[in-house]
């Protein structure tokens, strides 16, 4: 957020009689230090060679015409009755050549362009789920005010980078024609990069066509220069459904980013083992990557992992978890070793805001800074096992992603740090609260919670005793008083209704 | 705990009719992968450098004439006006080279060994708050009913190694000989490896001479094969009080541990700079092995550090920020800078058992574990910056260690891990529920929490709605109902209440 605009937020806040929500201020992030290692060499290589395995013998259904004969003109192998395309690893070293090692994303306001690759990490909205929750309103079915207020608060949150695909379904609205309204909010009351669905190829078209409208750019020069990503999410085991493949392909074809995620849950849709996962992973992974290059040789692909595992006591999947945490760094190696951008994730299975929240959250995502993912997806507001998106978690999200952003601040130790000429003047058993050193930093010195009460017992108890998700309650609320749309130019405002109504009329009652 | 013992606590819960608390069984734990690093070699040696300035021509103020008189002996500069002590870096390195890189601790029971040095993480409970606090009863000051029940619960969970010194204070008991009954509560409740209070001669001793009785040891005996620690808390800024000093000489003196803890709050304690607390860190806690060592050579001495911040808007200490994670994984690579066993600490400064509590905590515990911290010291209760010994919270940090352990799991790649056969077995699409790879395993494939819910929405709500706090009310309930206590020979707990009560007696109205 430039200063400009900050100002404006607070001046607002104070306006109102209270001092701004606390918060870091926009910046990339990236991490000074190198990738934590669990996998070795060789068990690198071993899952490599396991997945090749299975893309060269089991092969990979793919339910779309238009992709089985780009794979066959390619001379993948095709069973055509089954729709099974086997890939030759030639194929797939192919397709890495030509894949970009990093890019970048650009929104309509080009100070929040997003870099996918090498250090930099992106946390985004939660994405996908079908309920929303507050602690005051109860939950209830995904809709367009909550929605508005979900992206609101995005946009307010500095550490939030990019939407996820609709942060809840408004589901008030028609199926096929809800994108339209969900882009629209997007693009409106945010100015930050969104992902588009990619459930076949008019809904991700109409993302890309209203991206170049906000940047006023025709497809061409957006092609160049990408807006907007999309997650292909495989129905693993070994399957890309028609809706995906083409919306994989539609992306690729406009120069957009994929992020290539096969959902393998341990025990169900994929090996009840780690290395057994991350194979087929692996395998799903790289068939994406395979079939976007070959659409569009150097269009800009993330390699995308979420692998977790169920409870196999229910078959309910469990997110957060110790297996999730270590999926979430090995897979960062895996997508180093083929020098792909890395989209990863952290989430929780808890039903409320609370300490399970809390801490299956920070365990999944602390695998994803330990394992460099360059998009942390899901990474504000996932309730539920990604069922709910919830105020209230939002909030505790926000706070545990800036407690990373401040974590990942390179140390400095020069003479200034290292304050010598303090300690040789505060005496033993003193304390350094007037020390000059200490009054020229302290105002700047540490990180500034904003959710975190620090107050003793008696004054914490005075102040209402309120627990962190209570005050979490206050704070959304708080953010959106603060909140401040994004100036757009009239006439592409009116320009990007113009399309929404005319798509809306030709979608009428049947398919996107 | 052995397999014998496991049965019966599980056979006794059954008895009552539900199925015992899940957990992981007791083991050694120790960390596959290298601690992270922060800091450079190059910025490691520059904190060393400067801890050296602060030895060398700031000195540390030594309260304790015996103290004074051995470190002149030794060929210290010794100012007695101010009891204040410069140190030449020639005896920090002649202490380096008799302090031993690792050791063990042994408790009553050899199965408890207590590993400290190399890749070993071990667990305590935590130690010192004045109040307890629950969420049925509330908050009240410490005393021994609540006492006995918190080193029950360190007793009855695996992943607890340790005691660490008095989990609450039973401040209904006389101040200067309540040590002896929690003590004798350690020794007759647990069989677990403890901390002795080094405040002052007479506490030290009493904790070394019940463990002695308890192991049916010597003294000297027990020298040679140590059974308990301290933590010596240093009065930072750069004093060692005469209580410490002398608590300090009278456990290297019997062989006991010690681990050497600067309490430095930047800001308030210290610079409020990192690298300058880092710096006065390494200079007291070296301070303190040369103490030690000089008393006996090859003592047996942990480097401890505790780094956070304040809040400087109010001065009140805050813990699991970022910069006491920092902290926590940089003072880890100075600890092996001197091969020596390092213990940190998680922590929060959460008033409550609630999602801050959490994130705090965890935040603060990845810091311990990728520094390697060989004793992770208030790992499991800490609630309100120390100040309260949590029941709610111990469940909820017994299950964030249990996450840990799971992480540190070896991974294993091979033939078997990678089930290629199950893979080519289930077709495009499909699951592996009932595949044999997955049926062969499924029972112990996941790390099964006993805190987080992982069931849907609705059974959930079904179940009664309960967030983690609230199933952690009843979790320690169930845990006290379930624990067991650990057999010990009538004549040895006979010995020790002769010892407590003779002790009792000499102490009188005077000091320990």
């Amino acid at each position: 957020m430039n200063e400009h605009r900050r100002r404006r937020s607070s001046e607002r806040a104070a306006a109102k009689g209270s001092p701004a929500i606390p918060q870091l201020s926009a910046r990339r992030v990236r991490s000074p230090y190198p990738p934590m290692a669990l996998l070795s060499a060789d068990q690198v290589e071993a899952i490599h060679e396991a997945s090749m395995h299975i893309l060269e013998n089991l092969g990979i259904e793919a339910m779309s015409a238009r992709a089985l004969a780009l794979l066959e003109k390619a001379g993948a192998a095709v069973d055509h009755a089954t729709q099974t395309v086997r890939l030759d690893r030639g194929l797939v070293a192919e397709a890495l050549r030509t894949a970009p090692p990093a890019y970048t994303l650009t929104p309509r306001n080009p100070e929040r362009k997003i870099h996918l690759g090498g250090d930099t990490i992106n946390f985004t909205l939660v994405a996908g789920p079908p309920n929303v929750h507050d602690m005051e309103r109860g939950r209830r079915a995904g809709n367009l005010r909550d929605y508005q207020d979900l992206v609101r608060l995005a946009q307010h949150f500095n550490c939030i980078h990019m939407l996820g695909n609709q942060v809840c379904a408004p589901i008030e609205l028609p199926a096929n024609s809800r994108h339209l309204d969900t882009y629209f909010a997007n693009l409106t009351l945010t100015d930050k990069a969104f992902h588009v669905s990619a459930i076949g190829r008019g809904r991700a078209l109409d993302g890309i066509a209203m991206m170049a409208i906000a940047r006023g750019l025709t497809l061409e020069q957006l092609c160049a220069d990408p807006g907007v990503t999309t997650i292909i999410s495989v129905n693993s085991p070994r399957r890309f459904d028609d809706a995906m493949s083409e919306g994989l392909m539609t992306m690729a074809e406009h120069g957009q980013s994929v992020a290539v995620t096969p959902f393998t849950l341990m025990g169900a849709m994929s090996p009840v083992t780690l290395a057994g996962a991350l194979a087929q992973q692996n395998a799903e992974a790289l068939f994406g990557v395979v079939l976007a290059q070959l659409v569009r040789p150097g269009a800009p692909v993330m390699y995308g992992a979420f692998t977790s595992n169920v409870d196999m006591r229910s078959g309910a999947p469990a997110f957060g978890t110790p297996e999730n945490t270590r999926a979430n760094i090995a897979s960062g190696q895996l997508a180093r070793r083929y020098n792909l951008p890395y989209r990863t994730t952290p989430g929780s299975a808890s039903n409320v805001a609370d300490a399970q929240g809390a801490y299956e959250t920070m365990m999944a995502l602390w695998g994803a800074i330990l394992g460099h993912g360059n998009l942390v997806y899901h990474a504000a507001g996932w309730q539920e096992g990604g069922l709910t998106a919830s105020f209230e978690k939002l909030i505790i999200d926000v706070e545990m992603i800036q407690h990373m952003m401040e974590f990942l601040k390179p140390i400095e130790v020069n003479e200034s740090e290292l304050a010598l000429d303090a300690l040789g003047r505060v005496p033993t058993g003193g304390h350094f609260f007037g020390e000059p050193h200490t009054l020229e930093r302290y105002s700047t010195a540490f990180y500034q919670p904003m959710l975190s009460n620090w107050q003793n017992y008696e004054a914490w108890q005075e102040a209402g005793g309120l627990d962190a998700t209570q005050r979490a309650t206050r704070l959304w609320k708080k953010a959106l008083d603060e909140y401040v749309q994004p100036p757009m130019d009239p006439a592409i405002r009116e320009e990007l209704e113009a399309y929404v109504a005319r798509r809306r009329e030709e979608i009428g009652s049947g398919e996107p």
